[in-house]
């Protein structure tokens, strides 16, 4: 199959609405914003050898790699409206496999509401996929990383230390329930240890964490530096009551800009780091 | 350098304003949209081997990942306003290249107002880039590939088979008057051939070119099919006068959705393809 006639199916199993007006075959998407309301952007790569193996079955890597760029929309208090993927594949790989690969992705595309706007398709030596999701919040209700207060309780989702290929469900309800309530918020990507000390560093705060919901039978190590978790960890006032499935593991406190403490220790910022 | 001392480093290099309320170092951007505007959403990949050789400088490798899409952005008579970067660079690239590579890339976005917004780094075993530019345009005045009707004149920007690795210069200015007055537009990355018989299909209609303004020296082939011109094809009615520095090049006429003919012979769809 050429490019026109891939670009042809996928505009047919794509979806419409959420304020795409031109979606798939065009040079550009049109998004209609509606009024009063801000835009949430971001943009996740997800590459074979690094992020997944080989191995895995195309619908799931398409499903993973539109679930992480969702979990940082969640993170934001945010409604995803649409997505536009760049995909690059082995020339190995049949049209059967970038096909089954839009399908995975577009079952949890239809399922949170998320359009698949627009696209790229290219060959390379192995699968490249970079989402770009966009979301929409109330304008000035956004939850970023800056916002914790000395004082605030600290709140994480579900437990952490789950194996890393467990399929991901971005907290998409959650994030909408601490729009507006949470003063800070970001999604466990890199580990507890790291995106706390991101969360402290951008707020200008530290943390103390007593305990932390752990998955039955994983290290604390894994459970504090392991990555993958894709759950929220948010701060709140005392006098505000945390939704349904969250744990308070700490509290906010004065110090320096980033230091995390743990059972009366500073717990190192390491997680994956891609980087370090 | 670790990722958290890159992405400070590109958070002091980048630009603000542009409707980006915030921007890198948190799980997402934040843009507010004017009133009254649409946007324009895409993205685009640049791969080592496949779209730019190993030597390139990384400079004009990150100028040359956003000029692509912007040119984008200009097809559809829109303003850019900002954008999002997902790189994936091998481990034996140092931090600098990866600096000179957001240097080459936000020398363009300062010359053209694009605020880099946000991004995604990661370590893969050559370079991998994937761009992603939000633009504006007056609501409901996006130009599309759809639109072209029987009598339109057909124009094109510039000269046509230009020297593939030359400097792409997107032409945004000439999108932004063609807004609301060219009845459809495309940007020229796969050749005459291939996106003209796009710009058809879209517009159920076919098309007669007469001659094309070519540069100096390449033979006819190259310049009907050769891809990564990034000059604008439009189509204007007759009664109006098209901007300067276009040359009209033929006529939209009823026909097979889609079908091309030059010199009184059909020209076959055939350009860059990366799934031919």
């Amino acid at each position: 199959m050429n490019e026109l006639l891939l670009v042809d199916r996928l505009r047919r199993i794509s979806g419409k609405g959420g304020g795409v007006i031109r979606g798939i075959g065009d040079d550009c998407a049109v998004f209609r914003p509606k009024a009063a309301e801000d835009l949430l952007l971001k943009i996740d790569q997800l590459i074979e050898g690094v992020h997944f193996p080989a191995s895995m079955l195309p619908e799931v890597v398409g499903e993973r790699a539109l679930a992480r760029a969702l979990s940082d929309i969640a993170a934001a208090g945010g409604d995803p409206r649409c997505c536009l993927v760049a995909l690059a594949v082995p020339r190995t790989k049949a049209d059967r496999w970038i096909l089954l690969f839009f399908g995975g992705l577009l079952r949890l595309a239809e399922r949170t509401g998320t359009v698949l706007a627009g696209g790229d398709l290219a060959h390379d030596d192995k699968v490249h996929c970079s989402v770009m999701v966009v979301g929409a919040v109330k304008r000035g209700k956004a939850l970023t990383r800056a916002g914790a207060r000395p004082g605030d309780h600290l709140y994480v989702s579900g437990r952490l230390g789950k194996p890393w290929d467990q399929r991901i469900e971005p907290r998409l309800a959650l994030g909408r329930k601490l729009a507006g309530k949470a003063t800070a918020c970001i999604d466990l990507s890199d580990g507890l240890a790291l995106d706390l000390h991101r969360l402290c560093k951008e707020s200008r705060v530290a943390a103390q964490v007593e305990s932390v919901p752990m998955v039955q039978g994983v290290s604390l190590e894994r459970a504090l530096q392991g990555g993958e978790d894709y759950e929220l960890l948010f701060t709140m006032p005392p006098r505000l009551k945390p939704p349904a499935g969250t744990t308070r593991i700490g509290t906010i406190v004065r110090g320096n800009a980033g230091t995390v403490w743990f059972e009366g220790q500073k717990l190192e910022p390491r997680g994956y780091d891609h980087f370090a």
